[in-house]
Formats: C-alpha cells, structure tokens, sequence
C-alpha cells in the first residue's frame, strides 16, 4: 500500500459503505483482471466484518470473481465519476478496461486483484462459499480481510469530506449521481 | 394510500434504493408493530424486483418478520432524521415505537405493516423463503410487491429534491447523517 493510505480497523470497515456509495469492483485472475461499477454493494456484520454484493452472471468481473475468490471494493470521487460510468457501461471482454477508463490501479495487501488509485477508501474481500446464493441471485458474500481510507477524508471512524471534489457518490440512473451531502447530527429525542 | 403518494413501477422501483438512502423497516403481526432504522438494505434484482436487508436477531422487528413474512421500506428525509435515529435507539420491546418516537403511520396497499406517514418513498416487501441466509447471516431477501412515492420528490424513474428538508438522508455512525448531496450528471467517457 501506498504511504498516503491508512489501515481501517477491521471492526470499523463497514464504516466506509453505511452511507450507501456507489463502488468499484475489482478483481483479477491468472493475468486478466477488471474492474466494474457497482451500486448494490452494503455491509452485512460488524466482526468479522462482511458484505453483500450483486455481481451479475454475464459480467467479466463474475468469471473472474468466481475463478479467484475474492475482489476488492473501491470508493470513488467525484472527480472520476465519469469513469465510474465509463467502467459501468462497457465490458471488460472488449480489452483491458483500466486502460480504456484511465483508472490507474496499485497492489492490494492480501488480494491478487488491484485496488484503483483515484479512490478514497478500499475494502478487500475474500469469499464465502455460498453456491444457492450466487447462482440463483447473483448474491456473493465476503469477509472483508483489509480496509483502506485516505486519512485526509475519512480517519478515526468518521469521513470528513474536505472538498467536492473528494465527496463520495451515490448512484441514482442514466449516468445521473448524487454528492455524498452534508453531514449532520441528531441526538436522538 | 393516500392520493398524494403515486405508485412507482415495479420494474422501477430498484431506483428509489440505488443511491443507498438508510431505511425504516415497518412490520407487523397480530396487532403488534414495529419500526426500526436500517442502513444494509440493497435492491438485488430488477423484475420482479427485489431486496435484501439485514435484520438483527435479536430485534422485535425480526421477530415480528418471521412472524408475519413481510415488511416495508420507508424512506425517511432529514425533516424526521432526529425520529430515525430514536428508532434506531430504543427497543419496540420496550412500548410501541411510533408513539414513543412520534412516526405517523398509514396503512399499505399490499401489506399488514404499516408505512411510515413522513416518508418519502416506499416499498412493500413479501419475504422469500431463505432460512439459510436468515438464520446464519441475518440477511433476508423479499420481492416488492409494491412501491410509492412522493411525487415531488420522486417522478419519471427521477429523484429531484426540492429542498433540503425533504432530502433522502444516509447514516454514517453515532448520530451522524448525511443528506443526498447535489446531483450531477455524467456523460461517460
């Protein structure tokens, strides 16, 4: 990993997708890898820490996914959310699609797929056998086996957005997105 | 319903949850009833749409989903956030939750849960059978049998907020949201 980047404890990872952020799914297998753009991404246990995410039966990253047992979950910016379409809008069984997006990429810690560079926080997952899952509803879990922010937007449990353009994002439809908008607090009652 | 909520297509419905809003969860059973905030809620198919949510074991929601094989997903807006967070507090054990935390409710098309009358969107869900993934995962996967919305906020497959009171909201942790922020297109490459 890069310096730049700090560890999330294990036990705050789900931390980075409560909000509901579009993500970027990586994954790579004997020399082939992909990345695609992905909504239906959320957490599903605390410790050890789990996800849930819909990886349709077509897609290039679900041979790849099937075949490696794992991928990787990255958070995009807004400043790339024009190759976050670009990633969710082609196939990476047409060439390499980092090249073809521009999305520059850098070694996991305990994946063999890449993580994506431009992001702000990075999930790593390995899979949970669940065979009726996967194949009826395209459903794979994972345990999440290390977590990545840049401290300079997400650090001591907390994002903390300093600009536009580094906000997370949310997809809405037809290369519509959200900003991650203003935080707030509320005390209950 | 009542006449100013309009129905969502079914095959539609998935984007009223894409851009990861957090949840009310509303049951029934029997005469009793419950809300719960929830934030790990995922559309996981198109047509016939469906859901995945995870409901802890221990909540008097769970108990009342098993019960009853259905639920509703409200989606609240920051005008209620501080009564989203209490219902995400305090224990439907301890006394019926819409009073204690003030939530209107209104009875749904298809389901004995009642829908949470601040909202702004909604989606009614029959669960589907899958005691492997309920009981080891606390994860529970239900078709939309039906969906409305709030036309202003929500017309033609769109999200448009017209204000900030009436935002979809996400949660973070400790009291803490986010509002949907701005929305912003994209073109692709």
């Amino acid at each position: 990993m890069q310096d730049e980047f700090q560890p999330v404890e294990l036990a705050k990872s789900h931390l980075l997708l409560n909000h509901g952020p579009v993500v970027l799914i990586s994954s790579a297998f004997h020399g082939r890898r992909n990345v695609m753009a992905a909504s239906w991404v959320m957490p599903l246990d605390f410790n050890p820490p789990k996800v849930a995410a819909v990886i349709d039966s077509r897609s290039y990253t679900r041979e790849l996914v099937d075949a490696s047992g794992e991928f990787a979950l990255n958070l995009p910016c807004r400043c790339i959310a024009d190759k976050v379409l670009a990633a969710g809008s082609i196939s990476g069984r047409d060439g390499d699609k980092f090249a073809h997006t521009g999305l520059a990429t850098f070694p996991a810690g305990q994946l063999g797929a890449p993580l994506v560079r431009e992001c702000v926080a990075w999930l790593e997952c390995k899979l949970i056998a669940e065979k009726h899952n996967q194949q009826r509803y395209d459903l794979f879990i994972a345990e999440v086996v290390a977590a990545w922010a840049d401290p300079a937007v997400f650090s001591e449990s907390r994002w903390h957005f300093p600009d536009s353009g580094r906000r997370t994002i949310h997809y809405q439809a037809g290369g519509s997105f959200f900003e991650t908008g203003r935080a707030f607090d509320c005390s209950g009652e």
